[in-house]
């Protein structure tokens, strides 16, 4: 059959046809059949073309509704257009298949709980249709956000080339989606370092803020960059040997399910060395009082996943205030009470009443970036929670 | 440290005990560890010792509550003595590593739910201590039970080498946990015609029921092995072209991350095919109305698995009564209302209820020994529950 209009708006599926059409989510070559979620699901990796296992460890796909399915079948239709918000066809799905949506399957396989409150689940997924799209992907024009970041959009390709261009013989990822504070910086710093001592000339740090859904505490994408732009300005980071740009991703909050897809698609970057701390992609657990996943199995599991066995991954210490020499440094269990946590938590909570943190935490101009984006969330008229939605 | 005394009785754990020394799982050594737990849960999959990945899609763990874990850090213990009810040494398990046992996680990610009510998660996890001990494991004695069906509990090695004596030059293996009616008897027959087609001089049947636990409601071990006995003696089955013999696991009901562990084990004790049917080791969901799993992702999860490449597997198509030729036979969609589809359920109550199923879906020896367990079940003094209790 013709193609035909389907699915919902660009707000619930550009993130997705831009991670897919640049090769983010490699060897997918659109929103997964069911085959690929299968495998994502219960192996997180599937099958490349040589039948060798490619890491993909989080869902890439696409819902529809009972009305949308009903459409496509009853047009007989093997492609569909996605359409955007005004009904202008912004990509074309062929070859498709339709089945369906286990939520609850997908999500238990995926975080390791159903408990609800689980914020990729409530934003992209508890409301999406019972049906799964999957086909091959042909978007018509690069997706663009128009929102002054697009500068900051490299695909894959662009920053291999950009890479190249800087000559670098390493590239380290460090995957965040807060603000940069100085121990972040101190490890990319003292990653570098490493590298150098390892017998690398040129490594290059990717500084990759996660531009999709983040939950709604979280410190938005454009307030972010600003910061991570002082960071550079003030020279925390070296802009020399240090390239800023978006990785654009929904947060999934799925820890060490997660962290393999940072890690997987920062390689297909081209970034040989990834920088993993302490319970990546991690949060509380929605209903119980403690951490939703160990600490310790993010690492674990990525040094052990199935497709990233070439994947050269780079622990790091813990990093903490240290009140002694008035700034962040790496966290000497020796003289412990020198030393002061300050989590993404006491940091908004700082910056919302406009208290300083302790001097040496952040640069002045990042700090003051925060601080006015917190100013001008005026109480009164709420906070203005502009969020990219996401696909299913 | 010295050896110390630990861990539940043997009804706690002796049917891993007989799991892991006999090598059925192999590579592993004995109770997983940390890391083979996480692999298990996210890969299904360990690595071996050259790295390869090995099929392993079900913990197997022994779990430990708090004043166990506390004695044996105690002790400073690197091994402890696993004993029986009587406080006698059955097994030793050294090297040991103790870690948590997140519970939700593991129900999650083994079963693609935490609805209450999954039959061996009540069994063997919700009760069970917040900790795991994994360790190599080393038997003092083989495994044996006792119940007068120990003969039928051969090792890998000897399935090996009864397969070897035969001159089997294939080994098809069946799984099941209910008793053999002609329908089976249609897939197993029809499955040997095939392979004799393809060329092979003697593909010999592992007609291998599931020994350890298996939810209330399901036909008694005992029961079903006097069941199979009758089969091949009325020679339903070929005695000459078949072993009958028990696999000791227990049943998850955990559909396409089961199936994989069931067809592994069966690989390592010599099958080289593996027939799998529709919905394999699956159930209904415990609190929805729908099945637990889709009917076709076991087949589709077991064809893709890592470390399953070289398994050959083998669909078969429904089998049901047809009433036109009062036999069982394969489903023929073209004249579908001939046919009548005889559930599990419905065979377990036309047995109670001392009614005959239609003539030719059970021979006739076999129908006596359900009719039997059913009548000896007498209701005023409850059913007889003696299950076997399994390792968390």
């Amino acid at each position: 059959g013709a193609a035909a209009p389907a699915a919902p708006g660009p707000r619930g599926h550009r993130v997705a046809l831009h991670v897919l059409s640049e090769g983010w989510a490699s060897p997918l070559r659109g929103f997964m059949r069911e085959t690929e979620f299968l495998q994502a699901l219960h192996f997180n990796a599937v099958r490349g073309g040589d039948g060798s296992l490619v890491n993909m460890s989080v869902p890439i796909v696409l819902a529809l509704d009972d009305a949308q399915r009903r459409a496509i079948q009853a047009d007989g239709a093997t492609a569909v257009a996605l359409v955007d918000a005004h009904d202008r066809p912004v990509a074309v799905l062929s070859d498709i298949e339709i089945y369906k949506h286990n939520k609850e399957e997908r999500i238990a396989r995926t975080w390791g709980t159903t408990a609800r409150g689980l914020p990729y689940v409530e934003e992209a997924i508890t409301n999406a249709g019972d049906w799964l799209i999957g086909g091959d992907l042909e978007v018509i024009e690069p997706i663009k956000y128009n929102d002054g970041l697009d500068q900051y959009r490299l695909s894959p390709a662009q920053l291999r080339e950009e890479f190249a261009r800087r000559n670098a013989d390493a590239v380290f990822a460090f995957q965040l989606r807060n603000p940069v504070h100085n121990g972040h910086a101190l490890l990319m710093t003292d990653t570098r370092r490493r590298l150098l001592e390892m017998g690398y000339k040129n490594p290059v740090l990717l500084l990759h803020p996660l531009g999709g859904f983040t939950k709604a505490d979280d410190v938005p994408l454009s307030v972010r960059m600003k910061q991570h732009e002082k960071v550079l300005e003030e020279g925390v980071l070296n802009p020399e040997s240090t390239v800023v740009a978006i990785f654009p991703s929904p947060m999934h909050y799925a820890g060490p399910t997660e962290v393999q897809w940072h890690a997987k698609a920062r390689i297909n970057a081209g970034a040989n060395f990834y920088i993993v701390g302490r319970d990546p992609a991690g949060m509380g657990h929605p209903t119980e009082k403690r951490d939703l996943y160990d600490a310790d199995h993010g690492k674990k599991v990525l040094s052990m996943a199935p497709g990233l066995e070439r994947l050269n991954i780079l622990p790091f210490k813990v990093a903490a205030y240290d009140t002694k020499h008035n700034k962040m440094n790496f966290f000497d269990p020796s003289r412990k009470e020198d030393f002061l946590f300050i989590s993404g938590t006491k940091m908004r909570s700082l910056a919302k009443n406009r208290e300083s943190p302790p001097d040496g935490f952040m640069c002045p101009g990042g700090w003051k970036v925060l601080v006015e984006y917190y100013d001008s969330l005026a109480p009164p008229e709420g906070s203005s929670k502009l969020r990219e939605a996401v696909a299913a």
